[in-house]
């Protein structure tokens, strides 16, 4: 797909989703320009630098002024500040959309501030990489992957189309839903993976009788796979679970749960319960490869990591 | 390193780790002759259309009898019980290995059988992947990753070093520690991880609200990382749990501690607490990267997936 969707797309906020944005957009000829806003100027910079945005804005009204859409990539809990700035230059007509990983909150910070000419549509690309910052991005990123997008009541059909159309354009899958089914979702399948990740690399790094060395050398034995979502965006994961909390603590409760079940049974050496969760949890990964959405190479096709020289 | 270390290496359980050891030992030219044994005869009849061994006998003893160096890669439940049935035909100065994950269980299983003129030197090669059974396994496995040696009081410094120059030609790093050492830093590096994404990944599926389609579309948002885990062998795993009971509910009972203290974080809007914890485990990773135990590609540098159908 291709061809020009919107003239003028503005991206507020340079990190991983908003570059690999733009690269794809560029790949398929979707915009007729790109503006961009970052609020560090070492991040416009670099934008500048590596030519990533056809015009890098010094102010956000700058940057949003005269664009068909503006795509909010900013963490999520400044949302509806950088919303209250921008709605006075917004284009009558104009789209605002966002790309967070929360949707409820997201919706109820911004809609204060969009002026009445303006349709806002919620979107979320699930995908991204454990690095950030401007420099990470790459045009191929949402290739495959699922975008899920938020039509609210009264926003017309076909702003809701016209952005689907980009998401597709840049090579996802869209999908639609309403903000609170996301949000229980995300919380499955995002959320509370990720606080487990973080709270179990936490532990290995402060546990005192295994030193950080060992927990680094031996990680291959399954350790490591926790690590790279535990280095992910430390301020965007903090907006995350403070703004979805009622999901992501309802789904570590459900863990926690389960944990104990599974903790009771190494206790009471019930291996046929151990045997037979671990048997049903296999199916889950299968349904993964066959869906395309991972790849059934061992160990993700890691190429050989080089020698240690230590 | 290559050059013949021992004349007979016999393997007993023809999984993805002895399958990996054979293809590692025909690399390095490190052994005369390797012969295998597994109790399933479909597995044998794999064995020998693949060329997995040197000669596949159809009985352990068979398969031991002469060899040099004889090594235990079976679940870590019935090390005892293969001991006792292979320890008559044993050959005299011949010294015994397994590649358990768990090591004081193990030693408390062999050594009653133990003719007094062999030697146990216990190991553990820290690699893997998901996959399982005797197609499984390729030569490079083993390059560049960590097995652990586990020199008991009694046995000759030499059975150690002629196990340690094989492992060394098979492409691994070898560090020796004591059995209970061992035991910690396996349930803090892959015990724990492992029965934590076994949990995750048991949520995911019986949520009731989330569909079980949702949980596969939409993994790539960090769900997918613990479905590979997840998706290692169920009777391995089982008799990990059971037989590192102890150090496993003991890093489980700090895991589940710091869960509740970030779970309160949350719970009270504490963002300081989250960025500061998220941002202390970032550094883990790059210790992991700069030690060569993982890629620093994006996403493992995963390839991209297959277009969906559906």
């Amino acid at each position: 797909m291709s061809g020009v969707i919107y003239d003028r797309v503005a991206l507020i906020g340079l990190g991983l989703i908003a570059s690999s944005m733009f690269w794809a957009i560029k790949r398929g000829g979707l915009a007729g320009e790109v503006t961009g806003y970052a609020r560090s100027a070492d991040t416009r910079d670099t934008a500048r630098r590596i030519g990533l945005c056809d015009r890098v804005c010094d102010s956000v009204t700058e940057a949003v002024e005269g664009a068909d859409l503006v795509v909010l990539c900013v963490p999520v809990g400044v949302m509806g500040a950088v919303m209250e700035q921008i709605a006075p230059v917004l284009k009558p007509g104009a789209t605002v959309t966002d790309v967070g990983s929360v949707k409820r909150d997201v919706i109820a910070q911004v809609m204060p501030h969009l002026p009445e000419a303006v349709h806002f549509v919620p979107g979320h690309p699930l995908a991204g990489t454990e690095h950030s910052g401007p420099e990470s991005g790459f045009a191929e990123l949402y290739d495959n992957r699922y975008t899920l997008l938020i039509p609210m009541e009264g926003v017309p059909r076909d702003a809701v189309d016209r952005l689907r159309a980009l998401w597709e354009g840049m090579g996802a899958n869209v999908e639609e839903m309403d903000a609170d089914h996301h949000d229980l979702v995300l919380a499955v399948t995002s959320h509370a993976p990720h606080l487990i990740a973080y709270t179990m690399v936490g532990v290995a790094d402060d546990l005192r009788r295994v030193t950080d060395s060992e927990v680094i050398k031996y990680s291959a034995a399954g350790f490591r796979d926790f690590t790279r979502i535990a280095a992910s965006d430390p301020t965007m994961w903090r907006d995350v679970f403070l703004t979805n909390k009622e999901a992501t603590l309802e789904i570590l409760g459900r863990f926690t749960e389960e944990l104990f079940a599974l903790q009771r049974a190494i206790r009471t050496g019930d291996g046929d319960h151990l045997h037979d969760y671990f048997t049903r949890t296999r199916a889950i990964r299968r349904g993964i490869i066959d869906a395309g959405q991972d790849t059934a190479a061992p160990n993700f096709g890691r190429g050989q990591t080089q020698k240690a020289t230590g």
